[in-house]
């Protein structure tokens, strides 16, 4: 089978995540064959640099022969079991692993972000109710993205993947992301207003520190994400940083909010954790928290939350080979070097063409606007065609276009990547 | 490393889902070893038949060699892409297959239950919506259960899991359940009157055909589902019907709708879908639903729902394997006289036994309820620590005691399951 006839065949059964199916009458899917390090493989012989790791999941390559080893292994015992009552081996060690390296106390599990943002929300608000306290609405930050189930969703801020509901959510308000370091005082200011006023209904502040991924990759300051934390603790608003995506080294630490000199009373991780292997999600906490719902069943304090596959062995086992990789090979004290290097590439290739603005990088993130083109197509998508085109995967957010490779890119492949950004930029600008 | 100390270790790090953790100072956590076929074997050589299929997601035994075959088949060329503009062999040849199974046109995917039905739930609004209908309201079953995102709870019936968060839910509406065959007329007159008042403001009507699980057990009548369905279609309201925990076998016909002689709007499955080894959900649906959000980009219909993992290859390499192995091996035609046995033997060992009330069987579900029992503990636990201590899994629904066993359990194993339900019974009651 090439690709045309995978491509019929999908099409006929097929109804893909955040696309608009009309899209691939003109372009069409691009069938997966195989995928190793970087690259992803398709039925015609081609190959892709995965600039985007699969949707910031990958962290170390496709098909990594250490993970695919390590789950190998775990497959010949234990597939899965649920954790009601139950246990096992290598969640207890990713648990005491993730509570060790994030300075925390408990971890509670969920399969997808959008569920462990649910969960994180939900204990939020029941630690509160525990206390005496009801406090019904939700602060998030404008332009932030917690996911998109209809609980998860109300604390977004990118109207894309919300207005069409705005009849169906709950309660919640949102105070302004700092546009740059000289708004942090303006958007500090605004938030003590909100609290100010609304400080006893707010269960908790939900945020994604450093980087707002969804939001066109804007970055904002540390200061702010440690200040605003502070106003919010201080007042009994818990707070709860979305490291969904830029957890696991993406910001340049193992945990974005390490360059925040604060932490949060809930740290949400999912994507990376599995290095881009299996579904996981877990919530970290205190036990201050686990401890308001720990007492005899009939006082009825229970957290009821679960979902079926919750803390499956499998993916817990990826995500311990990925912990393991990322201390024995000191990843993240590479990436600072490989960071630099690609920082320059970008700077040399990109830097002063027409077009590009904003050129940023934070980590492993690598940013910048593409303004003034009218290709006849939407931006994005012509972006995203001519990149493929190129044997690269990018998609961009609107005319944000970023790369957010694998952390085992190299040099020579991360320069290839960079050199075939800057030919679909004076093609389009 | 025995019980004990995975037991401790565990106790310091993991907050366990849907658990009273302080329930874990009287009983230990039980750590799992290994797993194969119905057996679970834990560190101190103890063996536990899987009575309850691990949260009802296994369906052909645990550590299958021809689904650890294929997963590692999968392993070996792709273990993950992004699924918006890519795809891979494993999703098309599945959602064919699921399609044609279940006579619908498109598979949307998710990672979850809770998931899943947030996207139905999704479709159904927006679908209604892009036809110029604002209907902000869900319509469900008294007693029924759709998971635990705020979104997917407002749906749910079972005060247990939403009582907490009742301050936080969107508007929706339940109609009452049949309690028996007898109650059916009552019960379509009530939703008759729901729908005489409301359909305009009802996007669909979400229900689980034939049992409702977590609402103890519930079966009700396949009559009811068939003229409730047909009444709300006929009014422009769409049909959900959460199969995630009925579907795949699990009520004696490969999907539980079957039996009720009408097609939904949209079916959610999960849990069995992957023979209990990943989290992977899809919503099948109709072209009738897919053209509606079917336009140029620039018209701004698209279905904007995406999970990091969704379509995963190595959970869709399982679920290809399971319809394999369902297939070859006619896995429900066998079901048939199985039921019947262990049926047979619920009724030799459990029928007429004191406390024993409302012996009952559908397809490969058993319960009956423990009436009169006044346990020191409550009761629920007393038959979990009970059970356990005879070998055998089971995790009551207060007092409903139930079997859902994986379908290779033999006859000499499930007699050996009733067995310890009887000899516990005895204890008990």
């Amino acid at each position: 089978m090439n690709n045309a006839k995978w491509n019929t065949l999908d099409l006929k059964y097929i109804w893909h995540p955040c696309s608009q199916m009309h899209d691939h009458e003109s372009l069409p899917l691009v069938p997966i064959k195989r995928a190793e390090g970087v690259y992803l493989y398709d039925f015609d012989g081609r190959a892709y640099i995965d600039g985007i790791s699969s949707w910031w999941v990958n962290l170390l390559g496709h098909s990594h022969p250490y993970i695919n080893k390590k789950l190998q292994e775990q497959l010949e015992s234990l597939e899965h079991v649920l954790l009601a009552g139950f246990t096992h081996p290598q969640i207890i060690r990713l648990s005491e692993r993730l509570c060790v390296l994030g300075g925390f106390e408990k971890c509670f599990y969920a399969d997808n972000g959008s569920s462990c943002i649910e969960v994180a929300l939900k204990m939020s608000y029941h630690a509160h109710l525990l206390e005496g306290q009801h406090r019904p609405k939700f602060l998030s930050l404008e332009n932030g993205y917690h996911g998109e189930t209809l609980g998860a969703l109300s604390v977004g801020g990118v109207g894309l993947y919300k207005d069409t509901y705005k009849g169906l959510f709950c309660q919640q308000l949102q105070t302004p992301v700092p546009q740059n370091d000289a708004d942090v005082t303006n958007a500090l200011q605004a938030l003590e207003k909100i609290l100010e006023k609304e400080h006893k209904n707010i269960s908790a502040f939900v945020l994604e520190p450093l980087v707002q991924c969804a939001g066109q990759m804007h970055f904002y300051s540390a200061d702010f994400v440690h200040q605003a934390s502070q106003m919010c603790q201080a007042l009994g608003v818990h707070v709860i940083f979305d490291e969904i995506a830029v957890g696991f080294g993406r910001t340049g630490t193992l945990f974005a909010h390490q360059q925040c000199q604060v932490k949060p009373d809930f740290l949400c991780l999912s994507k990376g954790i599995t290095g881009g292997y299996l579904p996981l999600a877990v919530v970290l906490t205190k036990n201050e928290i686990y401890d308001k719902f720990y007492a005899p069943y009939t006082e009825n304090k229970s957290f009821l939350h679960s979902h079926s596959y919750t803390g499956n062995a499998l993916a817990c086992a990826c995500a311990n080979a990925t912990l393991d990789l990322l201390e024995q090979e000191q990843v993240l004290e590479k990436n600072k070097t490989l960071s630099l290097y690609i920082q320059a590439c970008m700077q040399d290739h990109l830097g002063g063409l027409k077009g590009v603005a904003n050129l940023r990088a934070q980590g492993m993130i690598f940013a910048f606007e593409l303004e003034g083109c009218c290709p006849s197509k939407r931006l994005s998508l012509a972006i995203f065609e001519k990149a493929l085109q190129r044997g690269l995967l990018v998609r961009p957010l609107n005319n944000t276009i970023y790369l957010m490779p694998p952390y085992i890119i190299t040099p020579e492949q991360a320069l290839m990547a960079v050199q075939a950004i800057q030919s679909l930029v004076l093609e389009l600008a």
